[in-house]
């Protein structure tokens, strides 16, 4: 059945009141028709079985869904790249469970955001998150300066960093696993073309921040944090 | 210093014969100069300082690289999806080290394949192995029928598919690499939008292929490819 994300706004009692943009979604696009049902997420991890009438839709019933959510939180710090990869950063870390990302300012970044651009990301995440059925829509935060991304706490923090001998994110998410009990936050930041400045790599250093390898070959801007992703959700779901 | 893969054939001796495009790349989009320097490769893993003549590159000196291949060989069946989605799988997975892609032509696969995306993806692999500054341009097949493709020989080989039980690609990398000395070659098998068809599964079963999971959420047919090299790289690199 075709997924829809809806503000909790939108819900009054057993009415969800539709805008434009979701009308046309659902009988132009999906040609739904009055009496079909879809089913409703909040994007906070519930969800419902619901029926399209006129202009809005009443809710049948609650559904209730399969777990689709890592058990760890994790935050990705993302310096913005050149051109428009930041959408395929947002696309396809949401198919891999990200909770957050920032978009980060750092040194060597050179696009400047506009407002639209973080609209779109978010519209990126809501979709990615009804088309991978996850419960949950990462949120999407303002972009931020590298200095004030790097200021959020967790007991796990890694920078991705090219070129080094840094250990394997592989090998230091492991050892955690191995070690702790408490394997409920990760933030993970991943830089822009031409990587990390060394002053970066300082600052994130004196902020708990263990830097990592995501492997020998050089990666792209847009590919390092669908790597990240792939291995954190990947040690997360190794045994479910 | 910037990196070009040239054909053995283009080499005699000390002097690298240019193509007009290699040539356009390297005076118009690089900018050098006669008498500048650049790494020529073979992309079999041979490299050398090279210097730009008129018309052509003189030999400098045989280069000693960073190896920054993966141990294992790995195969990749990717189903041909929609669009132009398979240039990002070339480009993402060449940096994360596979070895061979087979475009392989599924039950669900819509498109049809024309010769020139086959030279096209083939210029992608080889752009993408020099900027991750890889030594082997990995070789793209021409596209092939499932069937055919799941033909090919290794002792793990694997198919990736959703919603199922499916044990996580990440535990059986790691289950045969405690139990098996032979890490040499890994074959896997990524789907297109829609998944596998039950016969393909069963076909696939029959040729010698585990079913395994990429995790608990819908990933694109583009975004499975480069989820299951970030697997297969992490675990060969894990320690290195």
């Amino acid at each position: 059945m075709q997924r829809l994300v809806i503000a909790c706004s939108q819900r009054q009692n057993q009415q969800i009141n539709l805008t434009e943009e979701q009308l046309h979604y659902l009988k132009r696009v999906l040609r739904l028709k009055q009496g079909d049902s879809f089913i409703a997420l909040d994007g906070k991890g519930q969800a419902w079985i619901a029926q399209l009438a006129d202009d809005t839709a009443v809710i049948v019933q609650p559904l209730e869904q399969t777990d689709r959510e890592l058990t760890v939180q994790v935050t990705l710090i993302a310096a913005l790249p050149k051109g428009n990869s930041f959408d395929e950063i947002v696309r396809c870390c949401t198919q891999l469970g990200v909770t957050q990302i920032i978009p980060a300012i750092s040194d060597r970044t050179l696009l400047k955001p506009s407002t639209n651009k973080l609209q779109r990301w978010r519209r990126i995440a809501t979709e990615a998150a009804e088309q991978s059925e996850r419960q949950i829509v990462p949120a999407i935060a303002k972009p931020a300066s590298f200095v004030s991304a790097i200021t959020q706490h967790s007991p796990q923090k890694y920078i991705c960093v090219a070129r080094g001998n840094a250990p394997h994110l592989l090998h230091c998410l492991r050892h955690k696993q191995a070690t702790s009990n408490n394997q409920q936050q990760i933030i993970i930041a991943t830089g822009s073309e031409g990587g990390w400045t060394t002053t970066e790599i300082e600052q994130a250093t004196l902020a708990g921040f263990q830097s990592v390898s995501l492997g020998k070959r050089i990666l792209r801007a847009a590919t390092a944090p669908i790597v990240a992703l792939s291995l954190i959700a990947g040690v997360d779901e190794e045994f479910s």
